[in-house]
């Protein structure tokens, strides 16, 4: 079977793109996999929907959200994507978890951690894609945030448990992103991983209820005052990037922290900052995306896979000089550039 | 002409290597030049004195520098290069600057910000090579790192001024990275790079002296309690990263600041970390040489680059997905992956 050329009409894709454009949930379920299967011939319809979502020209507000264990991110999303719907808003939660080795029963694990969420019909939650690695996990998110705007949702919350360099992805695909961190006592270490703090536009101490209020306090100063000894991005406001104590249990907080992302999400619009932050980010995404297919050259030859492996042994030992080792490794790939990639050559 | 093969005897390292090995600062800095170079003609000579230093198995303590402007880095770098240099080591200075377009007159510069280093027998000091890209700047240093300790210096500071991604490329070409800054006062802002606390071992506060010695303290107490909040790394000892108070006028901490580095660097070569620390650097220069050279299928070929360009606007502007765009960039390439990049292929 060959499949017909891009934005041809595709029968998937013509049936499941009404539904999809309508805001029904089944069909972006049902889109979503699409997008995240690894089939080549699934990918026409993929790319049938992206561009059937695309041409609505709707956008939603994109929500980073990471937090350290126990820090209460899953009761966080709950109460925050609950303000939303009750503000009018739909509201789409993507996890992302490239460690993720669920297959089944995930759906129903995202759906038992926020309960409430799950049964809103104006919300929207998918779990993490499992068994991908990073790069397809990115695409895939990247393409999910981009159906669920042609469905009409208004804010895409991408959440991520922080595994490897997760955050980093997620930060790249998002308009905001938020660090969620548990109260600690004294001298307690929070294990805030190395390299968050930077990309969180604002960080929230959660459980600032009841015993740990006092706690969550103390913790908020100690954030506020790490956050003065950084340097001031470009794409900020004044007082930015801030740190907000909130309580998921109670409340107290939530409305300030869905002000706090608006009035952000409206200075980078007015200033160009949004714009001009997702065209960096779609075209970071297609030089990566570029990078990962030419590295195919190598991981999708076994040959050349091995060759590679024992070059970087050989050179991790001392044996050989990077320089003399890339080099060799080029030279021997000889032709053969026209590799597609798995799913991603359906053309 | 025709070069002869890797490592086959070559007359300019014949010439140069006998000098270089018995740690003729002459002959360092010409062979220096010789990496630097970008001629194609001039790698076989480069390779053969990066074996002939290989081949000695000397190693070198290599610390990563940098600091916020103003915070006094050039002073401390000749006051712990004197010490180092009166302790009985011989130290070698390197700078990075991939902002730089110095070309003749840098050396002098390096030189007269710091004068008695600079006249310090036991000293070598290197300016930053100028115009060329990150990655070229990066391998010029790797390699150049490996020559100092070739000619038998036991201390090698890279030194970066923070341009762009400078300090993650210092960070992964040294044992342990030092950050440097100035005191500042009450909420004054600091203005420390995102990014580069995380890379950082050791944080030393400098002007701890005089005027400014109470402000070095709160600072000192400031980052000491930022340093806290982040999660610990299984190559650092108890403590660390750390934050000293130091003046480079007075000499006061510098002692403490060659104990503590010697003592994170004992601890990480004992379990082992030091060891596999290079190993992975080695690993990922080699995984970097590979992407940069297959980058350059692209960058090589006037029409590659020129689609590559047009298509990263496109998918910039929405017009494509990066996943289509890729897709076309890799089926447009072609055969034609034996092509090397500049300075790289001289076998």
């Amino acid at each position: 079977m060959t499949h017909p050329p891009d934005r041809a009409p595709d029968p998937i894709a013509e049936g499941l793109a009404p539904g999809l454009i309508a805001g029904d949930r089944r069909a972006l379920a049902r889109a979503i996999t699409l997008i995240e299967s690894t089939r080549a011939a699934d990918r026409p319809a993929a790319r049938a929907l992206l561009s059937a979502a695309a041409a609505t020209g709707r956008q939603a507000l994109r929500i980073g959200l990471t937090g350290t264990p126990g820090a209460g991110k899953s009761t966080f999303i709950e109460a925050f994507g609950r303000l939303l719907t009750a503000q009018g808003s739909r509201v789409a939660v993507l996890a992302v978890d490239p460690s993720s080795v669920r297959s089944g029963g995930s759906i129903l694990g995202d759906k038992t951690r926020m309960p409430l969420l799950a049964r809103d019909p104006a919300a929207f939650i998918r779990p993490s894609p499992s068994g991908a690695h990073l790069g397809g996990v990115a695409r895939r998110t990247r393409e999910a945030v981009e159906l669920c705007e042609g469905a009409g949702f208004d804010v895409v919350l991408i959440e991520t448990v922080g595994v490897g360099q997760s955050e980093t992805l997620v930060a790249d695909l998002c308009d905001v992103f938020v660090l969620i961190l548990a109260p600690a006592g004294g001298d307690e270490l929070q294990g805030v991983k190395r390299g968050i703090m930077e990309v969180a536009d604002l960080i929230l101490v959660n459980k600032a209820d009841g015993d740990t209020a006092a706690a969550a306090q103390r913790t908020l100063a100690d954030y506020a005052g790490a956050l003065r000894l950084m340097r001031p991005r470009a794409e900020d406001p004044e007082g930015f990037p801030l740190a907000i104590a909130v309580s998921a249990l109670t409340g107290t907080g939530i409305a300030e922290v869905r002000a706090t992302i608006a009035r952000l999400a409206a200075w980078r619009r007015a200033e160009g900052h949004l714009v001009a932050r997702r065209a960096g980010q779609r075209r970071r995404a297609f030089e990566a995306e570029v990078r990962a297919r030419l590295m195919d050259l190598v991981a999708g030859d076994a040959a050349a896979r091995t060759r590679m492996e024992r070059l970087g042994q050989e050179v991790a030992q001392g044996l050989r000089t990077p320089d003399e080792a890339a080099a060799e490794m080029i030279a021997r790939l000889g032709a053969g550039a026209g590799g597609g990639r798995a799913g991603g050559g359906g053309a």
